[in-house]
């Protein structure tokens, strides 16, 4: 069963709404960037493209912030979307495939935003153990599960090739892991109750080349 | 207005449809590598984590391809999700931002699936100009303008660092670029009718974030 269709099991939030909270948080800091400290679902839905309805009804779900006739105060609902997606709690996190990706990946300043600190690189490659990405070091990959372990390790960030992807999320868990952020184009056949997240860039590639082909007829 | 909740135009395919598309795709290619030539819309929807009757719907927004006691031909179907995705097309590509994450994405294989050729990478960074990656060499971004229209190039990458990125896209819409790969963590204002797919780290990050608050309540 592919991850991104689960619901979450407790609250019974479908995905699709969670799926939809990172947007609302953004698009409120955008307005809290712009000095607006008030906004009505109407012009919510003008900036987001969701319609007002289903605005009221994503945010009841996590208890309702609005008041009738005076619509939503931005940076009280921006700070509550913040600890509902957790960017309140620090996680400690690694990083196993040191190419370009991983070294993007470690450089990525949004990692700060959510509470995530990268504590170090892993690698197989002998040219790579010992570099440092910014102040973050790479090592072996044969010390990882013994760096999770003594450093509190929640997160582990895959971005090795496709190959050697199951194998590493596997050691990952074995090394005690709560979360697995995965950037290999392959499906982790895992624990259901892993919390994995997948960036498939080859779906977004598709959809891209989809709308190409649908509007130039190619 | 959020791209990613547009709609098809002509065809009235809801965008939450077309990002199916390449999940189907992706497990119909699963089968084929293990042989299997033939799946019921119930064995897909085991696979899949949707419903039968969502499967049997969503299929039949492109013709419908399924035989009642038969199921679906899993090459046949494959194929011609394929084509609905535009994947046997080939579209010429460039990137501007040739650091980590633009060399990375130089190097991504999943490329060639999709039909798009990397012709150039761009940056200012004059370190940077005149490397190669791969076979791909990193360019001057004052020549990306003449170089696109030289190369009949249709496709525009950002991995520029968010402040450029504004920019860097009007350079390719005046360029004539059909459709923009966005890596820049922030919302393009660009005309209504470009083709632009948005990849959102930071969002992925969220939710990430988000299933281990709401797991192990930090």
């Amino acid at each position: 069963m592919d991850k991104d269709y689960r619901t979450d099991k407790e609250n019974k939030i479908s995905i699709t709404v969670i799926r939809r909270l990172p947007k609302y948080y953004r698009y409120l800091g955008d307005l809290l960037d712009k000095g607006i400290n008030r906004i009505s679902s109407q012009e919510l839905s003008k900036m987001t493209g969701f319609t007002a309805s289903q605005i009221r009804q994503d945010l009841n779900n996590f208890g309702g912030f609005g008041q009738q006739g005076y619509g939503y105060n931005v940076e009280e609902l921006h700070g509550e979307l913040g600890k509902i997606l957790g960017l309140d709690s620090v996680y400690n996190a690694v990083i196993v495939g040191a190419g370009n990706l991983g070294q993007a990946i470690a450089n990525y300043k949004g990692f700060e935003d959510a509470g995530f600190k990268v504590l170090s690189l892993f690698d197989k490659n002998p040219k790579l153990i010992g570099l440092r990405i910014r102040d973050i070091e790479i090592r072996d990959v044969d010390t990882m599960v013994d760096f999770i372990k003594e450093n509190d390790v929640e997160i582990g960030i895959i971005t090795s090739p496709r190959e050697s992807a199951q194998e590493l999320a596997e050691t990952y868990i074995e090394a005690g892991v709560k979360g697995i952020w995965n950037f290999a184009p392959t499906d982790l056949d895992l624990p259901d109750d892993m919390i994995v997240e997948n960036v498939r860039l080859n779906e977004s590639l598709f959809i891209l080349s989809y709308f190409l082909k649908e509007k130039y007829n190619r």
